[in-house]
């Protein structure tokens, strides 16, 4: 019953308050699924007793592994350690090899040793210490009801190190011998339901053991199969089949086998090809830039851009005549095309992209513009430019317009392979 | 004992499974603050019908307002409204002013209405239909034990719309006579135990209606004061006073005494300042402009920007001199300060912000380089530059190299004001 199960409880007020994305609870999630063991629940509450006694007391019958991030730092919000030490029934002592690595850090930073940083290496005695090598703060391991509890810092960073280094390594041995796999086929420009519809006889042919889901993110579709058996083997194949069948019935919309960002998808295609990419961002602001450097050796394929957020830069930087600008308006074909060529030029390279457009509303633009995006390839010989229409806000629209533009890259950049 | 106390259920395997970051907890719990309600507890479950079950019999005891999204798309791994239909004892009907509008967001994209899609217009008949102007999924409303339970589907944008049409402002009405304030303070630059030092003694003075946290984001720290009351004018006084107080004490450390990402105070100071922006930028690779341009209205200020990721953009685009990327390499003193003078001039702006830096090992740098930054600023008079140590992995560098070379931004300029 407990077997494989885990349950996340975070504890912060800034969790409740809308202040703090929680973002560790899904890292920790991603990392136990790949060991074999479910979350079955994510509990948040404030830095208040009461609400985490309770959340201990639901948590604990109901897995075999609980997560507790928050609540650990220096300050007086800080309210988890004295908490799980009575409710572990123990009192505080001092850890040396604790108080040894608090005091070499700041010795590091050069900062002296405060009273309050000193009282950081005070942990339960009833506790196992798990180390944290990237911070002050210690984690916690505490056993009860055959259930193993362990409290980490809510810093991301320090989470991580603890996780990878002492408790990932652990629970990968352990369930050695369970497999969940995954499998993707990631889509693009159709809805779920059309999706849904065009391949509803195979996903009612899926046996018991392996789950579809439809994980939709703006124009991006991606269907995830997940599976579980004793037998690898056999389950890479069953799942490989399946993932053919849903891949071909899908191919039109289909972008890739695998669940990597569309900035990994360029980056593998422009490498293999030996080629070299320009940027022209007027709307979007440098975010392509930003996205695809996000990735360690982009230098290799990405050679720069220039952001042309206003029409001085447009004509000035890349020579764009202002009578097409006046002519046309700054979010146009022509213009997106100029920009794609004009960049390919400047900056010595094999691709150029240009993407102009109206994201949210503005004094220079008729209502109805508002949403329009014009994103343009050239390779030095054939130049396409292509236009689209998006209705949310300013940050989704950026979003969206990130995804067609990467995509409108690898279509182009694809369909000269064939 | 159920007052004001509200707790949010999401529902989703990709929730437990890491492939999602829950963003829809923190925007309601947000909204739920500004309207005096406290969310006490978020519980995130699988598409499992006994843990929504067991969720909602927490919950419901618990508080008087339950939000629950996801779970109510058109594909087979949706099971929530089956679920609360069972749940509150009803069956489902169609709902015809749901079925309008579903066939009406159909007919204006052009798409033929699926059986599926028809099948979102059937609610529980125990439930009030919540209109979604946004998509196809209805929110519903049920009453049970005193609390109100609202159902909404998990699309973000999906889901804002629903809260904010038809839930947020019954709730401001219900809950117009308390007040809940928050006064921020910002500080760049110290960690948190040492500004909890500095301030022990106002921190041990605040009253027990007024509470402070600690919130780090990389080398930001806010300083978060929250305070409840029924007098409004005196609250504000009050948490006035003290925000006052912990401002002074931390002068040399504050940047901004309200809750403002630091793009929208560079925003603010060129303003008004009437005074435009260049960017040179090589490690950030677009970031930086991609940050300033998620602000509506930003080409006031921000003419653009140059990407130069590679040499061949230094040299060519931006006219750096070969010989100085050679002697001094490209993260350097002198290549930063190039940039920041070459950009200001090439785009004709008041100010110049080059930035340069090795943000993860690479084969053309020392392994002790890794994490070096260096950042410039000019005006045309005069230009300075800063060198900077960092030490985390390429995604966190990245966000600190942002902070930094806005707040170094900042600085000069607030430094010319005097």
């Amino acid at each position: 019953m407990k077997q494989n199960k885990a349950i996340i409880i975070t504890i912060g007020d800034e969790l409740l308050m809308g202040q703090t994305i929680d973002t560790n609870s899904t890292w920790m999630a991603k990392q136990l699924q790949a060991c074999g063991i479910a979350v079955v629940k994510r509990i948040a509450v404030g830095d208040d007793a009461h609400m985490i006694r309770e959340a201990l007391d639901d948590a604990i019958p109901n897995c075999e592994l609980v997560l507790i991030t928050g609540g650990l730092g220096p300050t007086a919000d800080d309210l988890t350690k004295p908490l799980l030490c009575e409710y572990f029934g123990g009192k505080l002592v001092m850890d040396e090899t604790v108080l040894q690595m608090v005091s070499a850090i700041f010795e590091k930073r050069n900062l002296p040793l405060l009273e309050r940083n000193r009282a950081q290496a005070a942990v339960p005695d009833t506790c196992k210490v798990v180390l944290n090598q990237r911070g002050t703060a210690p984690g916690m391991q505490f056993e009860k009801e055959g259930t193993t509890i362990i409290a980490m810092p809510g810093v991301p960073y320090e989470m991580m190190g603890i996780m990878e280094d002492a408790i990932l390594p652990r629970l990968k041995q352990k369930n050695a011998h369970t497999t969940i796999l995954h499998k993707h086929i990631v889509t693009i420009g159709m809805g779920e339901s059309f999706l849904a519809d065009k391949i509803a006889d195979i996903e009612n042919e899926l046996p018991s053991h392996i789950k579809l889901a439809y994980l939709p993110h703006f124009r991006i579709v991606k269907l995830r199969l997940t599976g579980t058996s004793f037998d690898a083997t056999a389950l890479e194949m069953e799942m490989g089949k399946f993932q053919q069948q849903l891949a071909e019935r899908l191919k039109e919309v289909v972008i890739a086998l695998e669940d990597v960002p569309l900035e990994q998808l360029v980056k593998n295609i422009f490498l293999s090809q030996k080629k070299t990419l320009a940027l022209a961002e007027s709307c979007t602001g440098g975010y392509i830039g930003h996205t695809l450097t996000q990735l360690p050796g982009a230098s290799e394929y990405f050679q720069g851009g220039i952001i042309c957020y206003t029409n001085l830069v447009k004509t000035s930087v890349l020579g764009i005549p202002n009578t097409i600008l006046e002519t046309q308006g700054p979010v146009s074909e022509a213009v997106a095309l100029q920009m794609a060529i004009q960049v390919r030029q400047l900056l010595k390279s094999d691709f150029g992209l240009g993407i102009t457009g109206w994201l949210s509303p503005s004094p220079q633009q008729a209502p109805s513009e508002t949403g329009t995006v014009w994103i343009a390839v050239s390779d030095g010989v054939h130049t396409i430019a292509q236009k689209y229409h998006i209705h949310y806000d300013r940050i989704r629209n950026k979003e969206i317009a990130l995804q067609m533009a990467l995509s409108l890259l690898l279509k182009h950049i694809n369909g000269k392979e064939s």
